[in-house]
């Protein structure tokens, strides 16, 4: 059987990096998609590399043209709240435009199917408050064109909407940028210097999904095998937890004393996360990850080993 | 008392001359933004022109730099739901970039009110059914990204949705299109020529709300003066007429044989316009443009004979 030829785009980032690995060795015939040349070789031996700025029209259409892909994973994109405040329309530009860039060079080609990584920050369009921030406004839209390409042009496109990601790996998140203390705090120790200063909790209480970044991969190799075309698919662990439960179970690893501010006790704000469209009723199709057939299998005690371990191993970006 | 500053941008378009017309009348001080230089000057004496491509971000924050405008009549984008199937991308780009271009500029300066003219074509984001052409899409986008800025940055940002405007100039519409062909059938009976092909009315049955061009531009003005931020202004003139009853009274004009195709008989087909959202319970702020004190004051009968007459006078894109 031939090998899918499948393209990943943001291949340098946290998710991106494990679907290139997963798919890589699940067989597939990986082109791993970077707006820059990484500094070091990021893959497996096997893996295409292909530089391509996806805000550049032409660069993406070129780009597919010579790749000619069966099948497009499409995690590239901005997801920084506090940037995409100081620069909207770059989240414009990269989230919704270099998603129509792409979903127009595929049209081009015989139908490839395409899963379009959204996120749970959306808002519902059309109502008075409108988005928390223009990153949500970004990723609503991102939604809002690709699920409007695939019904307008007849495009295999699918959606997905993953939780908090966790994992080993360059992540920018909660749990890697606790652990990057933990490790500071532990390498303060061992040299006697003085500890770093203490990490603060903004938000004790506030709820969260976490899953395995690997467990999402795996769904998205679901959602790409069996998911139906213009569904929304949810990819979550299930469980809300605190972000102050997260903490204690991650502090649990510290070889050393770890100096943690853990901000202002607010009881009943046990909140979701800001701006989140959950609880209301979208009209589209939505699904749970779960109805194809997956389910997390990595725990989230092993997660949070993984991230201290890799945080300690003092890997920049690379996964092995 | 100091003029209004009010930069329209479109101004080249059917509603565009009609607006640079009635604001400068009104004292206002206007500049008139076109993409390409007219090849005939458009406009009365004392109106300013500036050249820019609204798709081009810097050159819309330069334009705004330049001319410190104290309101915006926003009327650019392109409205061909054929041309929107040939280059989906273009619409994306002057419907929906273009605008959030200008919002950014405007947000750069001390806050100057900006009215977006939508469109009735729009469609109900997070439905199955998706949008029924890409031109819906850009506009309906161009409205979410509005309203958008609007709240996400405090902008006074007003949107407006006209119905079907008609009246003398260079409109593209189905009203001039059979005034130019009554035109000329005349010129051939004239002459002694061959008649022209039928003109074919694909939907006899067809419902539109026709209004005149210069009664919309009023509206704006009572818009940009005492409408709501963040509400959308429906412009109508409350009554729906099929396309068959338009042609009648058109060709009530007619001075000499016009040849029709009145289409197949299709009774129940009295449909409003395809993808239209109307009907349908949107949860933004919506009101009548009637809400501000505003009403229509030009006749239909009006209206028609002025479009009939505009179309005999030879004029190129000029209204005086």
């Amino acid at each position: 059987m031939k090998a899918r030829r499948l393209l990943i785009t943001g291949a340098a980032g946290f998710t991106g990096a494990h679907a290139v690995h997963y798919f890589h060795a699940a067989g597939a015939e990986v082109t791993a998609v970077v707006r820059r040349p990484p500094a070091a070789r990021l893959w497996p031996e096997g893996v295409k590399q292909q530089v391509c700025d996806l805000s550049d029209r032409s660069a993406v259409a070129a780009m597919v043209a010579e790749t000619e892909p069966d099948e497009v994973l499409h995690l590239a994109g901005r997801n920084s709240v506090p940037e995409s405040w100081r620069d909207p329309l770059l989240y414009m530009e990269t989230n919704v435009m270099a998603t129509l860039y792409l979903l127009e060079a595929l049209r081009a080609r015989p139908a490839g199917r395409i899963l379009v990584a959204g996120s749970r920050l959306k808002y519902q369009p059309g109502t008075a408050a409108g988005p928390p921030h223009p990153y949500s406004l970004s990723k609503t839209l991102e939604e809002l064109v690709s699920l409007a390409w695939g019904t307008l042009f007849k495009q295999p496109v699918l959606l997905a909407e993953p939780c908090n990601l966790i994992g080993p790996g360059p992540s920018t998140g909660f749990c890697t940028l606790l652990a990057q203390h933990i490790v500071r705090s532990e390498a303060a120790a061992a040299s006697g210097a003085d500890a770093p200063q203490a990490f603060r909790l903004s938000s004790r209480q506030a709820l969260r999904d976490f899953l395995d970044v690997r467990d999402a991969v795996r769904a998205y190799d679901y959602i790409l095998r069996s998911g139906a075309e213009g569904t929304v698919y949810r990819i979550d662990s299930g469980t809300q937890r605190t972000l102050g439960d997260i903490s204690v179970k991650l502090l649990a690893h510290a070889k050393a004393p770890v100096p943690m501010d853990w901000g202002p006790d607010t009881p009943g704000q046990a909140l979701g996360p800001a701006g989140t469209a959950e609880g209301e009723a979208p009209d589209e199709a939505v699904e749970n990850a779960a109805a194809l057939g997956w389910k997390p299998e990595i725990s989230l005690e092993r997660s949070l080993k993984e991230i201290v371990d890799y945080c300690r191993s003092g890997r920049e970006g690379r996964l092995s």
